[in-house]
C-alpha cells in the first residue's frame, strides 16, 4: 500500500538560484547533474533546473521582484505582469508545470539564509505525504527543523507550488555570495534523504514514524526600530545574535541601539526564527515569530 | 614638535558606504553624525560622507564598477570614464579633494568583509605619520593587524588615497547586507582611536611607540578550482573558514571540491587573509597570500 496517496512520485525537480545570491544551492544542482545523482534511483526520473540565472550572473536575489513570489496561479494567468521575474516564473510553469496540472511530481527548492535556520524544512502542505517526509527528514538528519506555511495562503507563491508535492529546504547560516562545505554538506545530506524517502515511499518501504510531528509556524515579525529619517536605528541585540530558534520573554533584549541602549522585548513569550536575515533589511524585517504547531500523523491519516 | 611632519591635521572626512553592501560604516557615520562625535575634538573639524547612496540603495558593492578603484589620478582626471562611480570618483574628489590639493587633511574610509579580518587597518603610506597611527591603533585596541599597501601602487586607487593623509577600516567577519553590534562597535573603537591619534598628533601629545611595527603585506592570491565550464568546483577547505590570518603549509588541505575531495597546498608556506571574501567571488578569488613585514619607526623618521 502505498501510505499516504495512491500516487507514485515518478518525476522529481532539483531546483537551486530561486535566490540569485544563494550560491549554495546552485553549486550543489550542477554537482548533481554532473555526477548523474539521479541514476541512484530506480522509482523516479530526477531533472535539474538552476532558476534564476540573470540574478545569479548579477550576484543578486533578484532582478524585478523575488522570484519565490511569484507563483500564485492567480500571478501566473495574469498576462499584465510582465517583470523579469514574473515572465520567468510562467516559463517555469510552462515548462515543469503548469501548477494544477504538473508533468512534475515533486520539486526540492534549496535555499540559505544568513539566520542560524540549521537545517530548516518548509512545507506548504500537511497532508500524511508531506507530514510523513518531514518526520521522515526528523529520523534522519540532526539538525532538522520543520516549519509549515500551508496555513499562511491557500494559492501558495513559491515555486515548489507549481507541482503537487514539493519541500523547500534552507540552510544557514552563510553569508549571501558565499560557499562554505559545511552548509554545502547539509544541503547535500537534506536533499539526499528527500530523494530516499520518495524511492521508499514508491516502493512502500516507509518505515514508522511517531505519532506526533513538531513544526513551527509562524505568526508575525518585527521590524528594526527607525529615526526620523525612516533609518534603522538599532542592530539586533547581540544576546540573539547566531541563535536557532531562541525563546523570548517580556523584558529579554532584542535591540541594541547605535547609541548603546538595550531595548527590551515587551510582547508575550515567543520563539524567534530568521534572526537577522539579510534578505529582510530592504523591508526593515529583522527577525519573525513563531509557535510550535504539532501535526498528528494519526488523524492526518484518517483525514484522507 | 610635531612628530611626523610639521602639517597639522585641520579636516578629515569619515566615509561609509564606499561599498553598498556594507552597512556598518554607513550607519556609524549616520550615528557619529546625530550625536556630532567631531565636537569631542578640538583641533580639527570632522566632515561625513555616505559614499555611494546609489550602491546603498541597490543593496550592491557598486553599480558599474567598484568606487574604491576609481581615485588613480590618472582616472580622475580621464574624461572618457563617464560609468556611475568614474563620475561619483570625480564629485567626491571634487567635494572633498581635489587629489594633491586636497582641502581634507585626513580621511577615514569604513568598510567590512566577510572574511575574518578582526581590525583589519589599511594604510597605502608608510612615512612616519602613518607608521605611528597604525603603532597607536595597535597599542589601543586589541585585535588590530596592519596591512600595508603602500607597495602595491605609486597612484592609489582608493577613495581615502584624495587626501595626503588616511587610513582603511575594515571588520569583519560579517554577512554583505548585515549589522551585528560586535562589528559595529569594533567599527566604532577604530574610528575614535583614529581621531584620538589625530587630536594627540595635533598637540604634540603623541605617547612613545615601540621601534618595530609589524604588518601583513599582499604578494599573491588563489583562486577556487573550476571546473570544464568554468565555474567553481570546490570550496575554501572547512579548515580555514572562520580562520584569521592562518598559516599555510605545503600538503596542507586549502579546498575542498564539491565531490569530497580534498585538495592539498603546493606552494611555499605563507600567511592568508581575505579567506573566502564574497565580494571577491565574482573574480573567483578564494584568498590572499600576504607575509609579514616589519617597519621601523626608527629609521622612517630618519627618512623625513
Amino acid at each position: 500500500m502505498l501510505s499516504a496517496t495512491n500516487k507514485k512520485i515518478s518525476s522529481v525537480l532539483l531546483v537551486g538560484g530561486t535566490h540569485g545570491n544563494e550560491l549554495t544551492g546552485i553549486h550543489l544542482v550542477k554537482q548533481s547533474q554532473k555526477e548523474m545523482l539521479g541514476e541512484n534511483y530506480e522509482s523516479f526520473s530526477l531533472d535539474y533546473l538552476i532558476a534564476n540565472e540573470s540574478a545569479i550572473k548579477a550576484n543578486q536575489r533578484y532582478i524585478d521582484v523575488d522570484l519565490n513570489r511569484c507563483f500564485k496561479l492567480a500571478d501566473l494567468n495574469d498576462s499584465t505582469l510582465t517583470g523579469k521575474e514574473s515572465k520567468l516564473a510562467k516559463s517555469i510553469n510552462q515548462k515543469f508545470g503548469p501548477k494544477g496540472n504538473s508533468k512534475t511530481d515533486f520539486i526540492i527548492d534549496l535555499h540559505t539564509s544568513t539566520a542560524n535556520m540549521q537545517t530548516n524544512i518548509v512545507i506548504t502542505r500537511t497532508d500524511l505525504f508531506h507530514l510523513q517526509l518531514a518526520s521522515y527528514l526528523k529520523q534522519v538528519l540532526p539538525d532538522v527543523t520543520v516549519t509549515s506555511e500551508a496555513e499562511l495562503m491557500e494559492d501558495h507563491h513559491f515555486l515548489e507550488s507549481i507541482a503537487p508535492n514539493g519541500v523547500l529546504i534552507e540552510i544557514g547560516p552563510i553569508p549571501q555570495g558565499c560557499i562554505e562545505y559545511a552548509c554545502y554538506e547539509k544541503t547535500q545530506s537534506a536533499t539526499r534523504a528527500c530523494l530516499d524517502f520518495i524511492e521508499l515511499f514508491n516502493i512502500d518501504s516507509l518505515p514508522s514514524f511517531t505519532d506526533t510531528l513538531n513544526t513551527q509556524s509562524y505568526y508575525s515579525k518585527i521590524h528594526f526600530p527607525t529615526d526620523d529619517n525612516d533609518d534603522i536605528c538599532a542592530s539586533v541585540h547581540p544576546s540573539l545574535i547566531g541563535k536557532a530558534y531562541p525563546k523570548l520573554n517580556k523584558g529579554d533584549p532584542i535591540f541594541k541601539r547605535f547609541d548603546g541602549a538595550d531595548i527590551l522585548y515587551d510582547g508575550e513569550p515567543t520563539i524567534l526564527a530568521f534572526i537577522n536575515e539579510a534578505a529582510y533589511y530592504d523591508k526593515k524585517i529583522a527577525m519573525c515569530l513563531c509557535n510550535p504547531i504539532n501535526f498528528s500523523l494519526i488523524s492526518a491519516s484518517k483525514n484522507k
